[in-house]
């Protein structure tokens, strides 16, 4: 296969979490190192800054002060979650986007994100090869919420697994500091897979973590999950109870939505969650009497930067590297994924690559084989899955002994 | 003075920090290797653990697994929140306090905690000095709050400023992320003084941080905070406010009665406060219609050991060992503080002994003059007051990239 030559767009999608930017970082750099890519365009707040026409050239920025961007969380480019249409109902969008990468050239696409986010690779992939516009597109995998179906695990999940597990081991000492009674409620992250819940787990591996977590891949039970409260709560004064925002009922009802019954939905139609940790704990403050608190990690269990996996850092490094250097050597329509071995017994994770339409809008579910008996925590299955990928403390920069995040110029192509 | 020998009891009181177990570490290795100490007792939950009879010998735990104590967050002791009456009214407690010291012949008592706990401390030492028995009481101070009276600055607040200040610099790489609009309202803890609230000016002193900060300091107008708020977002479309859960009315009323009327006192009858983050929220919602998001770092923002300043762990280490040498060297009935000088333009802290009488129940607050004149924000009075004490990452032991926190074994008396 002949070098195809132009340009290159980056753009980074849906919900940020501590390694996108690591993903970005590598496709950036290894694009501004080769031959076949003339210019490195990223676009502002994802596919929007291709269709506002709002590029900037990433060649323009400090190597040095770039180089941060690996262990900035959050989209350093931005992101937005605005869904294309089914360009056979309506193709304005797709012929805006070709309209900008005939203006600059561009032959190489490169999107990092979740699931919604390969859709939207899938969708541009498909639309350029039916109307003969020779661009490379390439899915670069983000999600802390590690859904995303083929791939071993995703880039962003380690990380919010470590800072998850470590929290939960210190709020596990705080939680049992009184000889009075406490029960403690913390809400994580996961609509529909409970990995981010599961993390949990790893505190409790360490001896220092929850008595119960539940995930959204088992029906959520009040009756029995309050009898499991009180007979623990019996047993030793303290209960630590971890749960994922996505718990339901049999029935398919979100127990948040017991509470809240009046909740908005996104533009993808998923319903806005929140507040669940504050509505169990007012349910078992009644049923015990006890005293009870709640904690919602909320965004911070996405953009914790400070606790990230330095393994995690790397995978999500290599990941917008290969997705660039297997782009340049004529792969298209793929999102890059790992694959997991173990080699003399190390682990070790080697890059494979997933067809779009495979990944695009499946969501990986935890095994139900590794979830207990009794629906209410994880086996060992999960910790040896879990436990190579939060390995390594990062070299975050810091100033001050405060991180020092990317400052991009965000020069206007 | 001569040499008094007898054995020493050692408590900790109050709320956990990530700090105060490197304090009563410093203390318990201090008197370990002294002469004049012939035992070291640890009472479990405090002042509890003495009048229950419920001390264990520190001398059995293995120095190596000890020494983890420090960089273990909560209290590794055991906390509590008993109020002594005063012994004038009733003197119950402090004849069976007496009768314990006299049964371990316990000369020394360290107690480490925040201003109930000096308080408690106090009143001991009175009573002990009243009774004719030779006992030498010193206070170790420990609070995130940072509310003692007479020192610089109270061991723990560093460590808990530095995870709120780093904590709010992710948020806010976080939260504008999307090209929509945003607002995020992050509750602190501090119920009368706006130390920990103010800690997060360090990520608007570092270009990452809040527009608008709200201590207790100044009554809060929610007029003029919506009226800020409104402005912010109308110019930028991201809107970051930090406040504290003890923001109060010019009448007194916590903001956060207004969502919760029936609140419940503790026993020194403090209101427990909460969903203030939660309510400013719903308020800010009603009032812009924006998409408003509200954090609270809840129990996080005082264990969370990962993330401490080493100065403060130095330091808080160092009031323990100064406690344990001071009373050796014939000193009672004082509180350990901190003083602080530059040399050579450089932060260098000294201990400095403070009277428990002129400590216990006096609240130090955010000096005025260190508020801006609009009341929502910080001078760099401030910055300079608290970039020396949040300097340093910690040597926090680590196995499979987890913490290692202490496993004590506890070895009743």
């Amino acid at each position: 296969m002949s070098l195809l030559k132009g340009t290159c767009i980056i753009g980074q999608s849906g919900g940020p979490s501590s390694a996108i930017n690591a993903s970005t970082y590598g496709a950036i750099k290894t694009a501004l190192d080769s031959e076949a890519i003339t210019k490195v365009y990223g676009a502002l707040n994802g596919i929007r800054g291709v269709l506002d026409d709002n590029l900037i050239d990433m060649g323009q920025e400090d190597p040095d002060e770039l180089a941060l961007m690996k262990y900035t969380p959050s989209s350093a480019l931005g992101s937005c979650r605005y869904k294309l249409k089914n360009p056979d109902v309506d193709d304005t969008d797709y012929k805006r986007i070709l309209e900008i990468f005939k203006k600059y050239d561009v032959r190489y696409f490169f999107y990092n994100g979740g699931n919604d986010s390969m859709d939207t690779c899938n969708k541009i992939s498909k639309y350029m090869m039916k109307n003969g516009y020779e661009c490379r597109v390439m899915g670069i995998p983000k999600t802390i919420d590690n859904d995303l179906a083929g791939t071993d695990h995703c880039p962003g999940y380690a990380s919010a697994a470590k800072y998850i597990a470590t929290s939960v081991m210190e709020v596990y000492h705080d939680a049992r500091v009184y000889d009075t009674g406490m029960i403690t409620i913390i809400e994580c992250m996961g609509r529909h897979a409970g990995w981010l819940t599961a993390a949990a787990a790893l505190a409790s591996y360490k001896g220092n973590g929850p008595d119960l977590i539940y995930l959204p891949e088992i029906p959520f039970d009040m009756d029995k999950f309050i009898a499991s409260v009180k007979e623990i709560y019996a047993k030793q004064k303290k209960c630590i109870v971890v749960v994922s925002e996505g718990i339901h009922d049999a029935e398919g009802t979100f127990i948040a939505e017991y509470a809240n019954k009046n909740m908005t939905k996104d533009s993808f139609g998923h319903s806005q969650l929140g507040g669940l940790a504050a509505y169990l704990a007012s349910v078992v403050k009644d049923e015990t009497g006890a005293k009870v608190r709640d904690i919602e990690f909320s965004l911070l269990q996405r953009c914790a930067a400070h606790c990230a996996s330095q393994t995690d850092i790397d995978e999500s490094f290599s990941a917008g590297k290969a997705a660039v250097d297997n782009a340049i050597a004529g792969v298209t329509d793929k999102m890059v994924g790992f694959e997991r071995a173990y080699v003399d017994g190390k682990y070790v994770c080697n890059i494979k690559l997933f067809d779009l339409t495979i990944v695009a809008n499946t969501e990986k579910k935890v095994p139900i084989e590794w979830i207990n008996d009794t629906g209410d925590g994880l086996k060992q299955d999960f910790i040896e899955y879990v436990l190579p990928l939060i390995q390594g403390e990062t070299k975050l920069t810091k100033e001050d002994s405060l991180p020092r995040f990317v400052n991009l110029k965000k020069v206007k192509a």
